[in-house]
């Protein structure tokens, strides 16, 4: 199955960065750098020193507070006459758009857009150079709506919510047809039925999309008690600048965090200052967005990060969590050049890659959707992302011998357990306790709840007992 | 459907050449040039006016005629203890890869490049620039054999003729999983059934790959009565410099060719001469590899040409008729590329494109597979073409008020006539005449003698008489 236990890394691609760099400098690595100058162009990017964003500035969507323009936009969007709802996957793009994570995009895509992310996972900027953009971040329509648009020659829409409250305008639009198959058997590389986006966003979505320019009248907030962990590309700058961040290393997680994680960052930044740099600072960046309905929830996975760093596991000095508010994919190589795109975006410079990064398994036939090894390779030859360091990790397991994570190592192979995130499901659930070291004890009591809410706990549990105590 | 009888040419992109060039210089345009050098270095391209061949040098597979090449590759091939034998679409594919129309590649495609042809349409150079490249070649290899070579731990293997005669040997191999599924998926944009490249070559084909570096024995002939026309990249160059071209434009067709393509040849040839070109060549290119089994069949389309020539429809003086040997995938906006990129290698530095380009209809559906607008657009910000000037044109018709094919008014869209190519075949078929002056008769004669070819006439036909007499 596509999510193993642990890891192990491998720097083939790095070089020492230069010397003489001071604290909050970049450390150019031996990777070509395309597109120019380092300092990012941004007006609310401070961070002088970090990857400069995709098209060289940070696109950021939602009216500033100051000057009135909120109420501006409140009132022009309640006065347009056509307005297309939101679902809870369109507000997750919506959240990625508004505030430059797809940099340099500025709405949902007109159909230029479209056809170079399915055909070349690239997009040309205006000055001819190619940024990565490998998933359509697009905005349905359905036949009814297009036509009433259209039949009035409207130029611009109101995107609203559930309640038909507006939250953005979406301007100079552009209505094209949504081949769905296309769509999908590009993305995918399949059609089969039974993909977890495709069914949440894709299949009852209507047959037009429409693109433009994007402004939000706000912030998008989600009340759900995690907002603090939602830091906008330009607030994750502005914390990796106050760090005097050198080195920016990201890590895309949407499983359970456990040890080899841990074991696997905590290395990845040992290896960054055996480099040369001062500072590498992790960006434990778990995924916010939609997920499929057998994955742990976000609300959980965080107690279970806040545990990680309440216990020591990961440093807190050298670790920025927070949440990452894209939708889920489960497109393997093609959305992990989005994984690591966006990521540019908010600053990191160093991609943490593991085995089958964004699979799953096919979902009508008995094999993963996706080669193991084809997210990697795929990642480290993508157009647009030369800047970024891509760090592949091997997979790797439980000690058996030193009753730990460990790397794996092939000569004593006998020795590892390979704990798969099904396998942790399913130790959860029927209250087996994991290998000592696998998982952080708090950890995985919250994991073993969030289990215990979903279905009652059957006969007697050791570790029940155990982690009640 | 995907073929419509005539054209009217658009050049939306062009510039006016830089003047004070000679004859046989190159007239540089309005189009940002990637990859340095015009000249070519490829020893045996002499027409060094000409645009670059991808990554710089054209790429010739098949050993030189003297010094003993062609025997000791032969004895060595005699001498490999594994063999792969080349099916119908792979000898053609052979063929292609021999005279470096798909430079730079040297061989059947090793994974790296078989996942960026799939994921980028493009593949990286070893100087890291893109080159375009949106179809997979490569060649297929069942379980057994794929056993039976890795147990041996062999480096090469011969490639052998349907008569077991070595053709080539590929050395350096590399072998990797074919997902037939994904290959198809990402290459067609669907996985429906009845796609014919893919139960031609595809669907009966092994589960794994073979890539390697080719070296071919001798040159492909076909001894079918048409070699004289399969013209490689290189003698094609040779051709354009004796004719002192300072521009090259490629028209690739698959159909029938009639008065409305003529027409579109003609005028892109004035209005080049209009920008300031002294003798563009116009590269008519029918493709001569594998099609559909309802394609009227490259002998019948040779022939055909022939007259067009005969009966001056196209000026023989600035036309050189030849034909493309790779097969066709019918893969629409993702084979057009392939399309441009392969008469690159060839010379031209302008392609003519139509309206859904290797388009046909779903195959399962009551729809055409493509957008017929997308071809075009797709070609034209496809990445690794920036150096080709693509020149779309409008799809237009049968003028009844001139009885001629002309380009499309929009203004008196009454007067027009669409003949499509399914109409056309069964006007022939029928012993319908078609509008005078939609095909020069010899043109007629031909496609009518073969549709007779296929199934007897019945009842009178006053055509039939006409074309007879």
């Amino acid at each position: 199955m596509a999510t193993q236990a642990a890891f192990a890394v491998r720097f083939p691609q790095l070089a020492r960065p230069s010397r003489g760099h001071g604290q909050g400098q970049p450390a150019r690595v031996g990777v070509a750098v395309r597109g120019g100058r380092a300092a990012a162009r941004g007006v609310r990017c401070r961070a002088g020193g970090l990857i400069e964003p995709d098209g060289g500035r940070l696109v950021e969507l939602v009216a500033p507070e100051e000057g009135g323009r909120r109420a501006a936009l409140r009132r022009e969007a309640a006065a347009l006459p056509h307005r297309v709802r939101l679902g809870r996957v369109d507000t997750e793009w919506l959240h990625v758009l508004s505030e430059g994570w797809a940099s340099p995009l500025r709405g949902f895509m007109r159909e230029t857009e479209f056809l170079q992310a399915l055909h070349f996972n690239a997009v040309r900027g205006a000055d001819g150079t190619l940024v990565n953009m490998s998933v359509p971040i697009v905005l349905a329509l359905d036949d009814a709506q297009r036509r009433a648009i259209q039949a009035d020659g409207a130029t611009a829409v109101a995107l609203v919510d559930a309640h038909d409250r507006p939250v953005a305008v979406l301007s100079d639009i552009e209505i094209y047809k949504h081949n769905k198959e296309e769509r999908i058997a590009r993305t995918w590389g399949t059609t089969a039925r039974g993909l977890p986006y495709v069914e949440e966003a894709i299949t009852n979505a209507g047959d037009w999309l429409i693109g433009g320019d994007l402004e939000v009248i706000e912030p998008i907030k989600y009340n759900d008690g995690l907002d603090q962990y939602r830091l906008s590309p330009s607030q994750l700058r502005e914390e990796f600048a106050r760090r005097n961040a050198d080195a920016v290393f990201a890590f895309q997680l949407r499983n359970p965090v456990h040890n080899g994680h841990a074991l696997l960052m905590t290395d990845t930044r040992r290896r960054l200052l055996e480099m040369g740099y001062k500072n590498p600072v992790l960006l434990l960046h778990p995924l916010g967005g939609f997920t499929k309905a057998d994955d742990v929830p976000l609300s959980v996975r965080m107690k279970q990060h806040e545990k990680v760093l309440e216990e020591g596991v990961l440093n807190p000095e050298s670790t920025v969590v927070a949440i990452f508010p894209s939708p889920m994919h489960y497109a393997g190589p093609t959305e992990v050049q989005w994984h690591a795109k966006a990521r540019i975006n908010a600053g990191a410079n160093f991609y943490i890659v593991g085995r089958d990064p964004a699979g799953m398994g096919h979902p009508t036939e008995k094999r993963d959707l996706y080669d193991a090894d084809h997210g990697k390779k795929v990642l480290s030859m993508a157009p647009g992302l030369e800047r970024l360091n891509i760090l592949p990790f091997k997979v790797a397991a439980y000690d058996t011998k030193h009753n730990k994570m460990n790397f794996f190592d092939p000569s004593r192979k006998e020795d590892f357990l390979f704990i798969s995130g099904t396998k942790m499901r399913s130790l959860a659930k029927n209250r087996e306790s994991p290998p000592d070291g696998f998982m952080c004890p708090g950890g995985w009591k919250v994991l073993v709840e969030y289990y215990d809410s979903l279905a009652p706990p059957e006969g007697s549990s050791k570790l029940r007992e155990a982690v009640a105590a």
